[in-house]
């Protein structure tokens, strides 16, 4: 008897998730290395360098608009954007994890996006000569990129975990995607402008992968907190809008300069159209009474906008565009429909925000467009030195044919796969460890653990006392008060 | 007496808002037709397409930083921010319709830039050489600048229409705009970089005299869910500045290159903020307690950028950007305090947003203040060549006179005012069909008729328990639940 | 006895908060003087006038995209949205004053961007041929960095102060604005790409020692309604978020082509990335349980972009901005936990926003940053003619050593602090004359006093009443209605 009860107690153990010392701890700890690493390892680049003025003049270039910066910088503040109001704010729809949502978003990607820099500029950016990594607007955007990837792991697991494992899980996930990244970009010598394979692909299965380590088989205790508000719905909608409109410039970013960039926008454009009429087909068609869902306008709407990330910059057509969008929003949709559930019940992977959705199946659709596209790619439609510039056919790959390139795409999105999925067992099983400060079953989706939340019970704002102006507006509060009054005495 | 019942049976015959087959069916036709038409006519134009380069060393282009993405990109996102986030959160103001405000709008422009890349690519971008429309960067501009037409319209009917009476309104709409701008600009020659005619009045009225085909008599019945609550204010704030702050890249979105872009932009800006102290000095004078109304701050101030839409990119001045948006502030906002409870009472029409304040009123005289500026147009103001370069006086029209360029500006107002009430009126019998699945009155401008809408009984959030850490919180909140259990049993 | 009564009788004299006819006649008074002066004084720039084109001929320009437009239009945008909408949002958080915060904001934002540029362009952009301003985009940016000191200003003051009193508030802060500017960059010619010292610094010290002038004793009888609510926490993030993410842009925006640009980008970007960590860091740390508070994410994490602005654009190097940003963002949260209680208690100052921490001392700290990485600059580390650029060592300056212009920008900050004490103390004097309209203690923070609020009451929404598709849904709300029936007849 003695035993049992003292095992019990063990597993009724309450979870401590006062984060007072880890917190600060792993904050300061990782900041102070990232002060020395950036101090050892980062330099600008010379389009960011005093002596660029003697590099144009050297190199020939007329003008200060030929810096790559005015190519790409309204590129980067979309993308920017994306990252900090389009995916935090599509993570408050929980009607208690607000602030939790779009908070610790803010906080995995500020840090994110300093060690991102440091992963890929190893890899990418190392200057031979002196061992310095240089880093220009092009390394910028990509530190974004690298983060979206975790924002989107973010989502599996949103309220389920606490800001140290996030930080961990952040720290492994930029390092695993610079890994896969390299693997995908340079090895096998994949494109992929938008970033289906390496982003979406290996963030989503990341994140499902750690959600599948962390199971709560009880999590349903907490479902009352899993709901939405009215108004949580409509902050969300503010996520929704900035992902979907700067989606072509995130998918354009880091295009080729000219028609790339400009082919990648309006594929980018059409698909996220043409995903929002079919994601509203579906969810309407699936309710009883017609109506629509908003968690399916919320997200399954930017479907359209992973699915043509390999192929943004491809020859996809105009048609091409649409046709992908609008599949993507029907199997977007029907994933919340069916898939979800079917997740969470047969395989033990629970997903918030749905991010096998909007994020895995349709970026495995992208990828695979992406491979089609490229081994259907003839001189014809891209013109000689337009398909070279394109597929990037030099130094060792000049002798590339599309169809070869086409399979490397789908070797890519292999790769991906797979470091999403072996990279999510291995960060979900550090993560088990009962270190970290996660919150118990019951308090999981609740701000409370991990913020200081404002007492709602004042919400009662108490009437104004002005004397000259207000006195039909007295009397009615005045009245209110009496009721209300009249109730607790009762 | 049976008859009388029967009729009036008949009268109270609930309305059937149950649009799971025909919103499914609408948008999945109409996607499928884009693919089709897409399919049959839609190309990228030679900036987009990998042949570029070989164009650009043909046409002896030093740089891609030439291609036209590179100028209007920037303005391009911002007008689609304006299009998603600025009209759409525009629109949540009313206390229960947030969703359908920001969510149907959502829903028409991604259908709307479609159709409208394919209407207006038929009278402005067609390849004759291949029967192709070839699209670009300005496309793209062109079709979210079709779309802001008909979701000007959408304001004057919101929250009293179906979203399939939506996909009709802006269907309709969309076809009538390509044509009506054709004729404007094309045929008559008037210059309206900022689309006070073509976009916003012909969008106002449109909208306006749908609503008058469309008036509910008993509609003050719902008259309780027609205010806005504070927090859904808020929302639309969003919308309002957003809208605000990028209208100068609205009115310069195709302006001429150069200084025709950054004229727009300064012109725009000055009206604007002109606007705003006008707008709060007339809301203030015309309530008894010199307080402003949150309608007007998020309306009217927006009113200058409507007015010096067709005149941005002339030699307005500076003062005369100052003029026109201080005075368009004050007719905005007295049309708010007066116009539009007579066109309510008087004339039997409802406008929800009071789009005939933002954008009909002003839009009218944007149109009179630009044929005014052309009219006035001097060699001395604009030099020889500016002045042939900002009224496109070449071709058939090279030996056009500025009085000439005036007399056609008035008559493209004309046609765009003419092409609104017609439209509108068509359109609106069309709606009046009893197959559209529109509110009962009392259902308008309520979510819950096409949106699964959350739960608001649970914003009572349960206390957290949580052993360790929140003992003092627990107990206020354990207090807070007796005295609620007391009122129930009391 | 009669005397004491009546004297009392003063004291307690209702506050008059009616600003019917003071806000409307301070609105058109200085909206007309902007005409008259924008008629007499402003003109288009040579880069946004019609004779650009023979301007480009006559100087060898090769193409439009060299006009500046081009190279500043994105930053521009991005330092409008974090005028009105970063600012603005920042300054919902109250629980009734989120109209005041974003609505009055808007206000003198559109007012003080029109009278800086007259102030602004009488110092910097007088064409002394002519006598007459002229204006370009690098005005319009100028005049929204000037409104920025005075929305700095306005987040001491928040919510304490009548829309009359923050006009005249606006209008001597741009006009002091001006001054201070010319003598920091023009004659002490010190720099300040990003504005930490004449921004910053002058903005948040003129806004506190206006607060001191104002101080109310017994203002925290309305501390009630000094809180936040959960929702408009989130409002407020919002603002966080857009101040956040185009804080690159705010610093870059007038940054010398280039190198210069980008320099200044890379810089804020790492600087505000480290502020975030050590905010989250310090916020856990001095919470008994770990918690995190809001108001650390909603302010600290921008200090370090305030503390870069001066030495964006400077070699500052990678790592000294991710040190300086992750001091700043110690600093700041430090200063929220034990400085803003200090100034309130012992100096009588009453910092509504925070705006010391946020940004007076992160200002400080950037004057000093920017005084030291000035004086150690070399012609290694910039190049011959990068420091000459760099510094603008050239007429009257072509001598100067990096360690003078150390000692310039040392002199650059301490005019800007005198600046924002002493205007603060003259502009408060004028703004304690009891002809303005200020609320009483008991309705600061309050939107009842100067805005028409929605009642709240009918929150609670009516059921629908839909005969065919509804049935379940009315019933649950019929049973909801009864208990609530119950329990006011109880």
């Amino acid at each position: 008897m003695g035993g049992v009860q003292s095992f019990r107690q063990l597993c009724d153990r309450p979870k401590n998730t006062n984060v007072r010392i880890s917190l600060p701890v792993v904050c300061t700890v990782w900041q102070l290395a990232m002060i020395i690493l950036f101090g050892v390892f980062i330099r600008y680049d010379i389009e960011a360098d005093p002596h660029w003025i003697d590099y144009r003049k050297a190199n020939n270039i007329s003008s200060d608009i030929e810096n790559d910066f005015y190519y790409r910088y309204p590129s980067f503040q979309d993308v920017h954007v994306m990252i900090f109001v389009g995916f935090g704010f599509l993570m408050t729809f929980l009607k208690r994890y607000s602030f939790g949502g779009v908070g610790f978003n803010f906080l995995i990607s500020a840090f994110g996006i300093q060690w991102a820099l440091l992963m890929q500029g190893w890899f990418h950016s190392l200057d031979y000569t002196d061992g310095k990594i240089k880093i220009g607007i092009e390394n910028l955007i990509n530190a974004d990129f690298c983060v979206a990837s975790c924002l989107i792991a973010y989502g599996a697991v949103l309220g389920k975990v606490s800001p140290v494992q996030l930080m961990v899980m952040t720290l492994f996930g930029v390092t695993l995607y610079a890994v896969e990244e390299y693997i995908i970009l340079n090895l096998i010598h994949a494109k992929d402008a938008g970033g289906s394979m390496v982003i979406h692909a290996f963030g989503a299965y990341y994140g499902l992968f750690i959600s599948w380590m962390l199971y709560r088989p009880n999590l349903h205790q907490s479902s009352r907190l899993q709901g939405s508000l009215y108004h949580s719905d409509v902050f969300t909608v503010i996520g929704t809008l900035f992902l979907w409109m700067f989606w072509p410039s995130f998918n354009s970013a880091i295009a080729n300069h000219g028609d790339g960039q400009l082919r990648a926008v309006i594929n980018t454009y059409l698909s996220l159209g043409a995903s929002v009429l079919t994601t509203v087909a579906i969810s309407s068609l699936y309710n009883k009474h017609g109506k629509l869902d908003m968690v399916h306008i919320q997200n399954a709407t930017l479907a359209g906008g992973v699915a043509v990330g390999t192929a943004a910059e491809f020859m996809l057509m105009p048609y091409g565009s649409v046709i992908v969008g609008s599949c993507c929003g029907i199997i977007s949709t029907l994933g919340y429909i069916h898939v979800t559930p079917f997740l969470e019940k047969r395989l033990k992977i629970h997903d918030t925000c749905g991010v096998h959705n909007l994020h895995g199946m349709p970026a495995v659709v992208g990828g695979i467009v992406g491979a089609v596209t490229a081994a259907c790619a003839t001189t014809a439609a891209y013109g000689t030195e337009g398909l070279v510039e394109t597929f990037d056919f030099t130094g060792d790959f000049k002798d590339m044919t599309p169809s070869q390139q086409g399979g490397h795409q789908a070797a890519g999105l292999c790769v991906a796969l797979c470091f999403g999925v072996g990279g999510g067992i291995l960060v979900g099983g550090i993560l088990r460890l009962p270190i970290w400060g996660d919150p118990a079953d019951d308090n999981c989706f609740n701000d409370d653990v991990y913020w200081e939340v404002p007492d709602e019970e004042e919400e009662n704002i108490p009437p104004i006392i002005q004397y000259n102006s207000h006195m039909q507006n007295k009397d009615v509060v005045e009245s209110d008060f009496t009721l209300e009054h009249r109730d607790l005495k009762a």
